[in-house]
């Protein structure tokens, strides 16, 4: 594994156990063993470091249009595999407004992101009314589904946290159940 | 006006204004034209002045539990009242997860109130199935209405800024709206 791949993991494992504002790019390379300048020949910035990892979370969780599910069953597949990766980079939702005002490059990314999120979930949504699972749904019924599902998505696990249920792998389980409860009320009744 | 409660307004203003990290008791004090040493002598720092702002919001906000909302459109009335204090102290609900993070007394008193403020919205819905606007629910419904209005309340302002809307006086409507939806999926059809 290369060097700036090392750095990267590195960087992860330690956001994660704590969070980014203990961690500097002076803890990371001490962490590693290499000097600051070692890291920052890979790495301009914590910053960059945080984009970086962002992006590869990105790459690991989204679906082309044409794989998005098309029943609910096929939804919760999916869903098993994205709580998998918000657990592996959980320190990204934890910190994920404080993240976006840190670094105005990150933000304007992430918006842009989640605004096409929004957009898949839709489809998503009309999915499951074309293969019979939800019933017709008016316009600001799509809208109030595709909002509560990305809502969750987003700060379920925050939400958790405030109620001191601690978020792990065992709980994220909690995150799946309520957004099948959001399309439970849409569904067709068999 | 007391120099406590001015230093308390202006620290409220420039929380609001910005966030809590660029605002160090220095920058409050030198706003008001006071010395550091003046201001410390009301506040032993940051995080006093940030629970007590806390302890304030929350006295603004909440209903006895006699006084709770019997039907949907009281809910509505309170959320109204609920919302002009969301933007009163906007800078908590932006920064919320990041402030109990960065004080465990803070973060103790807030989860111990969220605790109870689930309580009382799962009253509050058992009073709209009471007065006959929502249908029976199994605890699991019960469970998830009451998940869904503490997670909107909480946090679907941030939501709507990682969707690039700012949350302002006019889009605080949404909030409303959302929760209305939510109910919206349980109501008896007349």
């Amino acid at each position: 594994m290369s060097r700036k791949k090392d750095i990267l993991n590195e960087a992860l494992k330690l956001f994660n156990s704590t969070n980014t504002q203990c961690q500097s790019t002076n803890h990371i390379a001490s962490s590693l063993g290499i000097s600051p300048g070692n890291l920052h020949y890979h790495y301009k910035n914590k910053e960059e470091i945080i984009r970086l990892l962002y992006s590869n979370m990105k790459e690991e969780s989204i679906l082309s249009v044409s794989d998005l599910p098309k029943t609910i069953e096929q939804l919760n597949e999916h869903l098993k595999v994205l709580i998998a990766i918000q657990w592996k980079y959980r320190f990204f939702f934890k910190e994920l407004l404080f993240l976006l005002s840190k670094d105005k490059q990150l933000d304007s990314l992430y918006k842009e992101d989640n605004i096409n999120h929004f957009q898949r979930i839709k489809i998503s949504i009309e999915n499951f009314v074309d293969s019979k699972q939800l019933r017709n749904l008016n316009i600001e019924e799509l809208e109030y589904i595709t909002n509560s599902i990305l809502l969750t998505w987003q700060f379920y696990s925050s939400h958790l946290q405030t109620l001191n249920i601690k978020f792990d792998k065992n709980t994220s389980i909690k995150l799946i159940e309520h957004t099948n409860s959001i399309l439970n009320a849409f569904k067709i009744k068999e």
